[in-house]
């Protein structure tokens, strides 16, 4: 993702961008950004996390707020632990609003909802 | 784009996405959703129309608010006209916050602003 220093981006440009932890490790990369067709906001990023080479790996969803983008990582970073990320809910197939399962998604890393 | 009856939608899939207007003539197709990055919400949407076979034509940006997905119609159902386009303020390649230009596109449109 380029522009990291701007105030928009475009959606599809997130998609691939590597996110780093507080040691500068990488963590993982955003697979994509789901959008609350409603409200127009993002409900949260999807990230894979543990794969090899960008094989296998994990999905979690993870709150827009726990990213920011770095110009000098050139990727995003967070707060978000590999730890963290094992623990916390995995990524859904479905589209359909699951806001038991959001509202754990924001709880574990302490994130205000995006609905609130 | 799928799941056009789902809450959610993964900003990639919106790319290529058809946009038909009150007749159920296709008015273009959204090339790229862009995302406010502090606030984590659709800035807008940008819209190519008026090429021939997808090559050429003019990028306008449009309200999020102004898109319904529309199942039956596999697309995007907004009540903006070609003739609106036409007029409205022209897509920007900088990715710089512009409110003023934002401003005028959101009154194009009789639509809130999405940082109000």
């Amino acid at each position: 993702m380029t522009h990291g220093d701007k105030s928009l981006v475009a959606a599809n440009e997130v998609s691939g961008t590597a996110v780093y932890g507080a040691d500068d490790s990488k963590v993982g990369t955003i697979d994509r950004v789901m959008i609350d067709k409603t409200s127009g906001k993002v409900a949260y990023a999807v990230m894979n996390f543990g794969g090899i080479l960008g094989i296998g790996g994990d999905e979690r969803p993870v709150p827009w707020e726990t990213l920011t983008y770095d110009t000098g990582l050139g990727g995003f970073r967070t707060s978000i632990t590999e730890a963290q990320l094992n623990d916390a809910p995995a990524a859904q197939e479905g589209w359909d609003r699951d806001r038991d399962w959001e509202t754990r998604t924001y709880q574990t890393y302490g994130v205000t909802p995006y609905w609130i």
